[in-house]
């Protein structure tokens, strides 16, 4: 397994594995991997000839109040993971390797970036859409293989694939749960094991609000009413935001005829936890 | 010559020639060509295997005062000339496949483009790193040509291409010039008689600026001055900008002493023209 730290380098490294007539997948990561990650080097090795993942917590994406700096972090661990798990290379950049001195572009989705967590997380997106432009300029993947926990992310993504005609295929992978449902994320290492059974109420909610669907309800309003009491009634719950949209478009919606993504993030103590759940297929 | 209006092809195409071990130039421009594009042909014609010629008005880079609609157009006319200068592929793309309902994506470069024609022309210059961008995720191309004249654009794409890591390599070409110096642009059909021989007014100022420089004066606004009355004793003009700032950050400077641009963006009659030279190379 090769590890590259320069873009040059990984830039050619790609482009003879292209002309060499591989089918380059890319797994982009910031690290600290866990059973999600594992299930994306899965799909990424299986769909290609080469596999690549990056490394990089990536510093625009952070807001000034956010976690960057306490960001779990574990180099070491993630290079045995990526060994066992088939990776062909390793790109890990440094942050000045990325965003030299001078920097100043911006890759910006403009309206679905406006809702769920673009609405808490004013410029998340443009850090996200700045850096996978930047990732896949470099790696030159045919496919990239992204995580539906971060649902918006994922939609994102692929707007600007289809807007920008970037030539790279982006497959979503369902997310991966804990035995008892917890969407697995690395900030969950932040939950004390109290904050840790609170967290499972994120994916009640998604249960419930699936549940009042199946039964008729039509009204997104009583279904978020609905969700927030439950999970405000475990302790340390803060919720950011619960959203009933168009699964594409993101935008609200106002009755539930048709498919529909309930988003939700919530807080658990100082983890800031996120999940999703197409509570309406068509 | 392949003459292809849609991108999936034109990525197709590209992408084979690639994988022969082509060198893929690429002259971006928005047709009614002159001898300033076919100047580009020729440097890319010689630096690549395969040259590519794209014919696209864009119109997310015109504000909504200016000229698109009425920009000259001739399809005919330049695949003629691109088939004298030995293009091998010209994509010509429908606004409709370049921007189709939904399209929502924007690549800026932030700073640099608050200069000059920036000032002026707000937004010009992300419709410029926008369609630049997707046109290299198009055709792939190893190599892009674009002129001199337009010289922050050629900056702004530089860095645009630096910052997100594309792994093109931008070559600015010299501007063509008429005999008596007036700099070849697509916008001098709009010209009369009369107000064609004032716009020779702009060369005279790049001029009159070196040779001040040449003479040791070193404050900016002094030659600005000269150059501006030079400019307004020819009738039909109205000036834009005339700008002395640094060669790649654009920025105003205060005292000529390293190396710097003039830039200049004039109206005459209807038309507005730039031009630009370096009046001192270091």
């Amino acid at each position: 397994m090769e590890v590259i730290e320069k873009i040059a380098l990984m830039q050619e490294v790609s482009e003879k594995w292209r002309g060499d007539g591989n089918i380059i997948s890319l797994v982009p990561t910031m690290g600290f991997l866990h059973q999600g990650h594992i299930e994306l080097l899965r799909v990424g090795r299986q769909k290609g000839d080469r596999l690549i993942m990056s490394i990089f917590v990536n510093p625009i994406q952070f807001g000034p109040q956010e976690d960057y700096e306490t960001y779990p972090r574990d180099a070491e661990g993630d290079l045995n993971k990526a060994r066992s798990a088939g990776v062909d290379a390793v790109f890990m950049p440094t942050v000045k390797e990325m965003y030299p001195d001078g920097f100043q572009s911006t890759v910006r989705v403009e309206e679905i970036t406006k809702y769920l967590c673009g609405k808490s997380r004013p410029g998340h997106f443009d850090g996200v859409t700045t850096v996978v432009a930047k990732l896949f300029s470099t790696t030159k993947p045919h496919l990239a293989i992204f995580g539906q926990k971060d649902y918006q992310q994922l939609v994102v993504i692929k707007r600007m694939v289809r807007d920008l005609n970037m030539d790279t295929g982006i497959i979503g992978v369902p997310t991966v749960r804990e035995a008892d449902g917890l969407a697995i994320s690395s900030r969950n290492s932040y939950l004390s094991p109290e904050e840790r059974s609170s967290a499972l109420s994120l994916k009640k909610g998604l249960g419930l609000a699936k549940a009042m669907v199946a039964e008729g309800e039509k009204d997104p309003v009583k279904i978020k009413n609905a969700v927030r009491e439950l999970i405000l009634s475990h302790p340390f719950t803060e919720i950011d935001y619960i959203t009933i949209c168009d699964p594409e478009k993101l935008a609200d919606i106002e009755i539930i005829d048709g498919p529909c993504l309930l988003a939700l993030a919530v807080r658990v103590g100082k983890a800031r936890l996120i999940d999703n759940a197409i509570v309406r297929e068509n």
